[in-house]
């Protein structure tokens, strides 16, 4: 192990060449790592965890241990979390009761030749919990489970298009990111057709222009947009998806990936009083540990089984063991009632702030997942100075993705947010009226 | 942690309906959750796990725990293992000395908001240690890596068409597997065209046909097609690839994720003398741990850097700890030259003892990847019933995918293998001689 120093101390070395001001000196070995990292990885950090995609100078490139709610950067700075390793963490981070058995598994075999009696044992379990849901698949990442789910309506259904919301992420696969080389778009996406979601007229003229080649709808349980606030679904818009899927021959599919159990231990189509054919589910189906799974109904269990559904990480015990504990822990420490409490904590208590320094602050999306935005500000430049202020007080809120709380924030910590908070937005105040506005 | 019964014992109870004979009540447990399994999951077992891709009655259908060279099924049944995780297993399973460092990581943090400094080092060692490779991407599967790679060369190119040698894996992708089901191969596959591997003229009327169209090649380093021999490059091969490539302004990626660094500590293109512009590695990169990487070019850096890169789990810091502990591990365990060695020994002590039998078998391939074939079989039944005596006598040989060597296999492993090997041909000389020719 002679090459691993990356923990956190002063051994990276200083900055160099940019001005180490205090700010920078705060994440001087972050920032010695990224300049060593331009060298070797393109961009140095890719994809949504890249610098930009935060506000540089205020937070962390790289972290390297966490506890809890907390995460510890590269330079030793704490911070509270309320990013959840992009919602993959919910019953806290290094929670022994999952990393206990999920650990000993790990040292009595992970990857095998053959599964682990436990990945029975997790479908019988996902079967009986996830409303409505006969079988169950696993798979490694999130876009595995959706490029699956898609594949599986698209040859049950021998149709090609796929309809989709504007702005909705369900992976970045060719077919689904909307951030790949444009040259690549033309021909990957040529069958998916997009619609702004709950828009009830353009969904349906969408399914008018395509009719008799819809395979399948894919939808996220609600709205949530990178840069924009959340939108929850109106009860008209999912009877609406139903009648014309049930018109067109078409699967439902509900991309619950993103919210998993945060919103319902059945299953956010619970919540929301969806009926879906097909269930995506990851990211904090085992705290972490990485596994999704594809649940769906007998209808399509003949044309699921005559699939070639296969990867070499697929079957590996110990994120099955992961996801059985977890699942255990959640209703331990309080699930999904927890959850909703100290989001609407953090909710009314943002909001309030916000008023109180003269901010139209709104707090959209579920409470387990919330997101803050400013009315006033759709650029979203204060939503990043505001999240830039948090990060200086130690509190990691993203500026452009939605939120997670998870049973491991206190209300201990969410007072110390909305204490923080007010400091932040005092902050923005004074800044706003001398230079801004 | 109630629910998980799944480990070796008489828990899940006996099998019921189809005559226990003394092979079935072996496997009574893997039969039960089978049983079970068929009622929550497509087909049971699904993909490359499949009971039928083996031979039904003679393997395992669930393990539950492994260590160095031994699997052990949920009934106990104790395997020396030839398939090590599908390759996916280089220093023995169970290593404390990539299990120490990885879990002691695992405790810390893992899936985190932001990279671990240890993404940093493995990308400066994996582009010290590949040969002419200047950056490095990681993802998870190694199908995340050969779809990223295809994606790039043709990004990069503004060019389309995907050439492939005929029956190469490169993933289960719809891009890439030749399972699906065939409504969706005709639209996803549209784009790719396939030759006989180490055909050059088949290959130059191929590139000929799709003149100015060509984004690239993605090769296997040799051809390991299931189901048949394993062949080498012929060096003339590869030459005519590189030309190829050049006239036609492709790129030539070289998917490396089975062989990984089994072959040369500097990939296998530096084994067989080739000049590829990517590079795939997975599997045994990191013993187990789900981490692939995509090595790349100066020339495709830009490219590579304006692609949209991401998944939830592709930062985690465990796999990438453990593939640096590998690394480590496989030096001090004896390197290529050890596994060449002990590749060289079963190969020479099986076609032996096929010999004296009377039987025409060939080990396949390169030595530390192994697979053996009769000549006098194309159909593979002889295969089948090699694999499912040396199965009954505690050896895990796959008959219809290439085997794989580990540093844990010892001396006494491939004698006893061998042991097994004569007493295994001697029954399929005289169940041959009774039943069959």
């Amino acid at each position: 192990m002679s090459d691993i120093s990356g923990e956190e101390s002063g051994a990276a070395g200083g900055i160099s060449g940019r001005g180490a001001d205090t700010q920078d000196s705060r994440f001087a070995a972050s920032m010695a790592y990224f300049e060593r990292a331009a060298k070797v990885i393109p961009g140095g950090i890719y994809g949504s965890k890249s610098p930009g995609f935060l506000v540089p100078g205020h937070f962390p490139y790289y972290l390297s241990r966490a506890r809890g709610s907390r995460i510890y950067d590269a330079d030793g700075n704490e911070f509270i979390d309320y990013l959840c390793g992009y919602g993959s963490q919910i019953v806290g981070y290094g929670n022994p009761a999952v990393d206990g058995p999920a650990l000993e598994q790990a040292r009595k075999g992970d990857l095998l030749n053959q599964p682990h009696p436990v990945m029975v044992e997790l479908a019988e379990r996902l079967v009986g919990l996830v409303n409505d849901m006969d079988w169950a698949v696993f798979v490694k990442n999130g876009t595995d489970a959706t490029t699956l789910a898609t594949s599986i309506a698209r040859a049950d259904t021998r149709k090609q298009v796929i309809i989709s919301a504007e702005g909705a992420y369900h992976g970045a696969a060719n077919w689904c990111s909307t951030n790949v080389f444009p040259v690549f778009m033309q021909a990957e996406q040529r069958d998916v057709r997009f619609f702004p979601y709950n828009d009830i007229q353009a969904l349906e003229a969408l399914f008018a222009a395509n009719r008799g080649n819809i395979a399948c709808i894919i939808l996220t349980p609600y709205h949530h947009p990178t840069y924009k606030p959340q939108q929850l679904p109106t009860p008209e818009f999912l009877t609406a998806v139903e009648r014309l899927c049930r018109a067109e021959s078409a699967y439902f599919i509900m991309d619950d990936i993103r919210a998993n159990f945060r919103l319902d231990v059945h299953g956010s189509h619970t919540f929301f009083g969806a009926h879906p054919d097909l269930i995506t589910m990851g990211k904090a189906l085992a705290n972490g540990y990485p596994i999704s799974v594809l649940l769906g109904t007998d209808g399509l269990r003949k044309t699921a089984s005559s699939f070639f559904i296969t990867g070499t990480y697929w079957m590996s015990a110990v994120p099955m063991i992961a996801a059985m504990a977890t699942l255990d822990e959640m209703e331990r420490m309080g699930g999904t009632a927890q959850l909703a409490r100290h989001g609407r904590m953090l909710k009314d208590g943002l909001e309030s702030l916000g008023r109180e320094a003269g901010f139209r602050a709104r707090v959209s999306g579920p409470l387990a997942i919330p997101y803050m935005t400013f009315d006033e500000d759709p650029d979203l430049y204060l939503n990043q100075r505001f999240c830039a202020a948090m990060a200086d007080r130690g509190v990691f809120m993203h500026p452009h993705h939605n939120w997670f709380i998870s049973l491991a924030h206190t209300e201990e910590d969410i007072a110390r947010t909305l204490e923080a908070a007010r400091s932040a937005f005092e902050e923005l105040r004074l800044f706003s009226s001398s230079e801004r506005f």
